[in-house]
């Protein structure tokens, strides 16, 4: 029985209603709504679960919001739900932490192996039926540098390293003798550094300083044999400058999970370059990843009805969870 | 100059002449010979050097082999170089140990990957410029099980642990506490321990007590979503029972880079499973692996010529170089 006091959560889910809400449901008004009917379902809202991470809905339906006190977003990246409304607001924000450090790193470091030994190559030889022999790369000693400090990027710095490559990042505050990095550049030194890379991966925060941080002079400054990796958002790309950089062989290759249009519209050039590997922003969605993300807004939501300190709060102005206040 | 009492090093290389073998041409009578010129060239060969590594000619043409003291192989299996005759002799061969082991561990761990988060299927899926969000796997946790626990095998067993799987091996002696593979279970039960594994790789040298190990019944007792990987020797295979397994549904891959017959004829039905990943004999093949090759059978020349003992001398009744015995 749910009492007429009890809190009211709004989950923007669309089409795809999460499982293993049941236990919230015993407690709690739910209302399960979509990208339009967002504004309709935010009056008498205390609690906001952005079940579908990437919609955009959330800033045009914010004047409707008149006694929300928690926004929780079930992905790492927080950018679709940072916007002045929100950062003036008291409405706490968290995130979902955790949960993709592990599958990203693993992904980065697998396609660092394929670019390595040509596997793209292979298939589509394969595919030819031609077997024809090439000699490959070593990884171990070949420096990656990960722009993203954060738990994802330290996991993907740990397992690099762990399989024998350099690593070192590029953050937004400098340090020497990171336990994961070695050496954190400032972000404001990338094409300064760049030069010194073989694999470059991007999965930091999209905020206004990260924003096209990879453009025609951060291409222009790796080596010709340098792989671009992103795994964080397609807007920390100038996707027409990685094109334009692919195409002139400024780089040699790029893995990319994430793109500034998703799905990847069919008419852009990058489908069809085969140094290029394209996966539907899928790298940290292991199979159990929706009952995670659910189950983490469940241990966060028993945290908020009991008045304890909730996990993974966002700093509004940074746009991501500061290490010291993380879980 | 090259006297008259020099040694005469033949080498089996077929069209392929390695580099760097001036040093040698300066103290020793170096012929270069094929496989059919092989019986021609013998006579009166101290040394020879099977540069041409998967060459099967030494067998038919050992009857010319009037004052041979010392074979040495550029690869690490020595299968196409044991046979009676050698057995029986007193002629000391030598193998390549140790080339090859960090980048087939390389493959090893990116193909678990590639399977892992089905990076097949993403490159197929971008060919036909698709869009299509999956879930994958997690590597971290899973069980590797590595069949050979010679230095290829170790090799290979670090870099899975160090991702985070965890490993446990076959080989002729059984053990616990291994510094690379934990438990060592003796191969006469692989059928027995296979249903653990998520991932079984093969890295066993070709003797008579590992050929066809891999037979119906070991991927019987496999899982139905384990991955066979084969970078040792075709012939550790039966490859009509791997094929009968991967149509059947009793394992759900392959990645294989080595095969019974070389190159994979055109009709063999494994090139067109789109669950199996064929690499034409290459993962151990990074760029410079012909001038290191080189360079060790030169570095255990000039041992040879000064009287030391050789690196890298093979039992030839086991088939392989011991460990107590290896440089």
């Amino acid at each position: 029985m749910v009492g007429e006091d009890s809190p009211v959560i709004t989950v923007l889910c669309g089409d795809r209603l999460p499982d293993g809400m049941e236990r919230i449901e015993q407690s709690a008004t739910v209302r399960y709504t979509d990208d339009e009917g967002l504004a309709e379902a935010l009056p008498g809202t205390d609690v906001l679960f952005v079940y579908d991470f990437l919609s955009e809905a959330l800033p045009g339906a914010w004047h409707a919001a008149d006694r929300l006190s928690w926004v929780h977003i079930a992905g790492a990246g927080v950018d679709p739900v940072i916007f002045p409304g929100i950062q003036d607001s008291d409405v706490v924000l968290t995130n979902s932490r955790g949960v993709f450090d592990g599958p990203i790193a693993e992904y980065v470091l697998g396609v660092v192996i394929a670019f390595a030994k040509d596997f793209a190559r292979s298939l589509r030889l394969q595919d030819e039926t031609r077997w024809l022999h090439r000699e490959t790369e070593r990884i171990e000693g070949r420096r990656a540098m990960v722009m993203g400090t954060g738990p994802i990027g330290r996991a993907t710095a740990r397992i690099l390293r762990a399989a024998g490559m350099q690593v070192s990042g590029f953050g937004r505050t400098a340090r020497d003798n990171d336990p994961d990095f070695g050496i954190v550049y400032p972000s404001s030194t990338l094409t300064t550094h760049l030069p010194d890379a073989d694999f470059v991966v991007a999965i930091a925060p999209l905020t206004e300083q990260t924003k096209g941080a990879f453009d025609a002079q951060a291409f222009a400054a790796m080596k010709t044999s340098a792989r671009f990796i992103n795994v964080g958002r397609g807007e920390l790309v100038v996707t027409s400058d990685l094109i334009a950089a692919l195409r002139a062989n400024e780089i040699a290759g790029a893995a990319l999970d994430v793109f500034d249009t998703e799905p990847l519209p069919a008419d852009n050039p990058l489908w069809q370059m085969d140094n290029v590997m394209i996966t539907p922003h899928m790298s940290g969605d292991v199979v159990g990843w929706r009952n995670t993300l659910v189950e983490r807004f469940i241990e966060n939501y028993e945290r908020w009805r009991a008045g304890r300190p909730l996990q993974n709060i966002v700093d509004k102005r940074l746009g991501y969870v500061p290490s010291s206040s993380a879980a």
